[in-house]
């Protein structure tokens, strides 16, 4: 059976690989950085300027959709895609991860985790079994095995106990998929920065022969060192004919770093999140505080090497300065849509440099690269 | 000498005008409706998505923009419209009204108005002359002079006092005007509903054969039937072949009297206002409150006629709906989009009637439409 993935390596690079992911809503170069869409639209944008900047996939938050508007409501429009307006691919993640670290927790235990709506303080239930069931009803192209998420640092015995949980959730989120010929159910190697835990966590979960997997627990505050040990570890065990997605990752550097170790999809909010707060990347590696005074009457557009809505606009770092430090919502979208643009051509540079054999060569220009601070 | 506006009468149907104000910025058909971009921006708009609304001219306000960023910041970005991008006109109003509504009035005078900064305290004056200033630096295609705006109600001798005010700020304005070439300075009559002091004002203003024309000080609480016939009054008192310009209206019916009586012009908040607060246009007349319960899975678009970038583009009533009760941003650009498109609307089929000569008979009938109210 074909099944909703089809995944093709188009070329390695020493670790780096680049490839192309066919999915039901579309087809998406690797690496890709895709958008969060965390309750159904990227912040401070419209679907349409999302799809101008590249993005390939939009992700949308499961906790949050089921509790806004609920997960039937964006079945009944007929799914993610087609009730957001978004004309590409989509995955949901499984809500584990914003039930650990948002909701009030009442308890976890074997069947799964209840807590507190943060909107109206109802007690809610969310098990492997009701996220697919309610990822089902999102109908993203990739969705998420229910896995436990322990912050980081937690005791090794704790991160041990939830790797064990997480592999027989993830055997329960798999028999609880409805829809196998339509959705790719990735897996979610945990383990934290033990190496013999993500050792043993790909172990269990590969033998599912899920359509791909990803790494999570990271990107919680751990040092650039241990996610890089972390990923030399664990990507070599997971099938290379699979996508493998680092999830919540990252800062670019971030990226690059992964990307030379076989990662092949990240998400974040970082890129909206700091455009929101006036901090906008610059190429090839810096980023521009835009309320700075020094900007005041900056005729430049925040890069001029960017091709982004705001940049080939002629938006200038003038106005931006001050839509920013007035609050109006323009500022708030110009920069989105660029730091979003600026993902994507980082991916797209990737992608070129593993596809004529520079990878390596090009990454460590890249971080050995000063970051330029402006503003 | 030609001056920047050329104002040609493309026919006329009853009191209603259709016409076509030419500015050094572009052409604008008429009856217009103008956007509002307070401090130099539509809320929750970026420049193109408001002019893919069809909309021809944007407002600033020399109140808010004199503040922040400063009128000679905006000076340095090559004036308003370059600086925040906008491909057609611009208009800049004289501050007055901002003054007079929002601002702590420390004293007026016949010299000008002394204020405190609403952003830090500090007082400031604006006078004819220093309005002027400002807006010869903020570069719009049309200025209008200082004048002095009582609030509705006020005892008629009051009135008479500012509109004798607003006739030496006029001439004082039209002396301290540096840009007469590039920029039309518009007199502004006031009067209150008083029509002998609205005709006091008229007379008093057109002897200095400005471009254009505005009637001020209305819309501030006043009842329809008195707009109406302060309108009547005051409108056959200005000249035939200049634009006559509504100043802060207005409601969709206010526009349809309004042409009725032969203005050509308006701009005000409310379209986009309103879609802020989730309120939405339907056609031909009627409102939507996308928060209501019975949206929670329209699969309709806000207004199945409509072209805007919402209705067009497939945005559902049940993802508004969505996305409005969420508080997220997209949805105050789809509304705020959709509120301007609706406007155009209005204004081309306003414009269409009077050129096929069947304006009063659409009117009548578009006015005696019960509004449909949806939510």
């Amino acid at each position: 059976m074909p099944g909703p993935l089809r995944f093709r390596l188009d070329a390695t690079c020493g670790g780096a690989r680049a490839g192309t992911l066919d999915l039901p809503s579309g087809s998406v170069p690797t690496p890709a950085f895709m958008a969060v869409g965390t309750r159904g639209a990227v912040k401070a944008c419209t679907s349409d300027q999302v799809a101008a900047t590249g993005t390939g996939v939009m992700l949308g938050n499961t906790f949050h959709l089921a509790l806004r508007p609920g997960a039937e409501v964006v079945r009944d429009g007929g799914g993610l895609a087609r009730w957001n307006r978004w004309p590409r691919a989509t995955l949901t993640d499984s809500g584990g991860f914003q039930v650990f670290s948002l909701a009030k927790l009442r308890a976890i235990d074997e069947q799964g985790v209840r807590f507190q709506s943060p909107y109206d303080g109802a007690t809610l239930e969310l098990t492997p079994e009701r996220s697919i069931a309610l990822q089902n009803d999102l109908g993203a192209d990739v969705i998420m095995a229910f896995d436990e998420c322990p912050p980081l640092p937690s005791p090794k015995e704790d991160v041990a106990r939830a790797v064990a949980r997480t592999t027989r959730w993830a055997r329960r989120s798999l028999d609880a998929h409805r829809r196998p010929d339509d959705q790719a159910l990735f897996g979610i190697v945990q383990g934290g920065t033990f190496e013999d835990l993500r050792a043993e966590s790909a172990a269990a979960l590969v033998p599912l022969d899920l359509p791909g997997y990803a790494i999570g627990g990271l990107s919680v505050g751990e040092s650039a060192d241990d996610m890089d040990r972390t990923l030399d570890g664990v990507c070599p065990l997971l099938p290379a004919d699979k996508p493998r997605y680092l999830m919540g990752v990252g800062k670019p550097e971030d990226l690059v770093r992964a990307v030379a170790r076989g990662v092949d999809m990240f998400d974040c909010v970082l890129p909206t999140r700091n455009a929101r707060n006036g901090e906008v990347f610059t190429w090839p590696r810096g980023r521009l505080r835009l309320k700075h005074a020094r900007f005041e009457r900056d005729p430049l557009p925040i890069d001029p090497t960017c091709d982004c809505l705001a940049c080939a606009g002629g938006v200038t770092r003038s106005y931006l300065r001050h839509l920013h430090k007035v609050g109006e919502i323009a500022g708030l979208t110009y920069a989105s849509v660029h730091n979003l643009r600026h993902m994507q051509r980082l991916t797209e540079t990737m992608r070129s440099r593993v596809l004529d054999g520079t990878y390596a060569a090009w990454a460590a220009a890249w971080l050995a690269t000063p970051p330029a601070e402006g503003g």
